[in-house]
């Protein structure tokens, strides 16, 4: 067994290898190739987590296995990450663990390449303002990897917490682009692409903050009940995810789906338009990809990563 | 993270040390400070492989983890093992991973320790013959712990390839007792205690065959279609098990239940007996353990093995 510990993935691990993962997975799944398990998902009880597995196969890539681990709300009073995870991978022709890698910062990562992956199929043309909605640890990851695969030439923000933008600012700085902060009616009307990362529980961006042409990329739902978008807005829009089911479950579209206003016919892989099995954007005024986060997405960061900690000779090799 | 590799497991590991494992966490599992989480089991299309995850959480032991892994059926002909798993252990107070043990010798290990475990609380008294169904691997193990942990002072076996009771026969001599080979009625008939473990589809034990008073310990039926006895026999015998929803869905119960022979009311978990809750045997001609594997025994039999590791030396310390 191969393990990459948590401090050597920011070292390893680069944007463009985890876009580059998270492209050809979604690609796998809309084909048919890799499928992702139920997931596991439990409040156990003990110190208010949440502990679950998300698994999958990937036939293509010849990626099987998990992540294992939960959301910990108390751990930041000792100093800890209260998301922690690690991913098991297993070679899938005989059954037997081949790998342990620490799965914290490559969640961020996979998460913010499957905004970017959208952006890339998405995005209106000649895309030039990147408006973000929330401004949390992970706000930074998904400015950057937008940052990094787009032609941006202008960041405008907004959290409920305006104090908190000092940290989008700071990212925008790092790539020598303007920052504004906006209120949501000025980010629906001037972003062309717009990211939206919060917990919240309640619509942030409604319909009539929108005008097109736009592409909201909603990444910050993923639990019954939270919620970012108007489902108005959903309703008037193309609509594209990660994987069908779950986005109509615990995902954006929840809502919309509830209130009977979406279909789902309505809501298309993002994978089928990377296989050229559909046509993407169109004339759409809007379009909103859901990310919901698959563990597919974490087995291809993982296998990534674990390719790249044994080249540079990081990877530990144990018995097991 | 500890690693104990699956060839130190043989030395570190006892029969004891697996009985009261298994004996705490059914207890554990009764009383409701232990729960299983829902199985992922996948037949993932490569290599005819069966794989998935067996979790839960143990609030007594403070055991959270999984087993992963599961059945590559072509694994011999590279000679390995067909079965092949690994248990994650998990801190419940931070949710980082703790440990990674080979699970292959454990499952065998605490499925031997089940079915001791049910034979110390309902076997009949002065029981003094063991009847053993099924000669492959896995029977050998429960053998072996049934005669660690009764009285008895022979062993008869059957086998529907009667050339390989010389395991059984080989194990009886390790304890110094003799074996004989019967046939169906006869075992049915001489042993107080039966174990049948096999991977049948259809019943081998019928009501017939049976006078009691018996216990009868059914660790084969893991699966949906599996079966090794009469529905008959369970309607007239009082019900056991190590999970009720399990037993009645994927375990040995599931025929009779689906016949509307037998109610859910009527199964009984084993730790009830264990916590002074469940009088047991009581006049009880038959008594039936249905044993269908949850993962909290694999968390138990790993946190233990994980402790010994520690305590000689055995454990490897990787960071992750």
């Amino acid at each position: 067994m191969w393990v990459v510990p948590e401090k050597e993935i920011a070292g390893l691990m680069t944007l463009e290898a985890a876009f580059d993962a998270v492209e050809s997975v979604f690609a796998a799944m809309a084909s048919g190739d890799a499928y992702n398990f139920p997931v596991v998902r439990e409040a156990i009880g003990h110190k208010d987590a949440l502990y679950g597995f998300k698994g999958g196969f990937d036939s293509q890539s010849l990626s099987l296995g998990l992540k294992a681990g939960g959301y910990w709300p108390h751990n930041h009073e000792q100093g800890l990450i209260n998301h922690q995870s690690t991913v098991f991978l297993f070679d899938p022709d005989t059954g037997r663990v081949s790998a342990a890698v620490g799965g914290n910062l490559l969640t961020a990562l996979r998460t913010a390449a499957a905004s970017a992956v959208s952006t890339k199929y998405l995005a209106p043309k000649g895309a030039k303002v990147l408006g973000m909605i929330g401004a949390g640890h992970q706000a930074a990851f998904q400015m950057r990897s937008a940052l990094r695969f787009g032609q941006f030439e202008k960041v405008i923000g907004w959290n409920l917490h305006p104090e908190m933008l000092s940290r989008l600012a700071d990212v925008a700085a790092e790539f020598g682009v303007p920052f504004q902060t906006v209120g949501l009616d000025q980010l629906g009307e001037q972003a062309d692409v717009i990211i939206s990362i919060t917990s919240s529980y309640d619509p942030i961006l409604m319909d009539a903050h929108v005008t097109g042409p736009t592409h909201i990329a909603a990444m910050g739902t993923d639990t019954q009940g939270k919620q970012e978008l108007d489902p108005a807005l959903v309703a008037r829009a193309a609509l594209f995810t990660d994987e069908v089911a779950q986005s109509l479950g615990i995902g954006e579209f929840q809502h919309a789906a509830a209130q009977k206003l979406i279909l789902e016919d309505n809501v298309i892989a993002l994978g089928r338009i990377i296989n050229g099995d559909h046509p993407g954007r169109g004339d759409a005024e809007v379009t909103i990809f859901d990310g919901t986060g698959v563990g597919l997405q974490d087995l291809a960061v993982a296998s990534a990563v674990v390719k790249l900690a044994k080249q540079q000779g990081k990877a530990i090799e144990v018995e097991i």
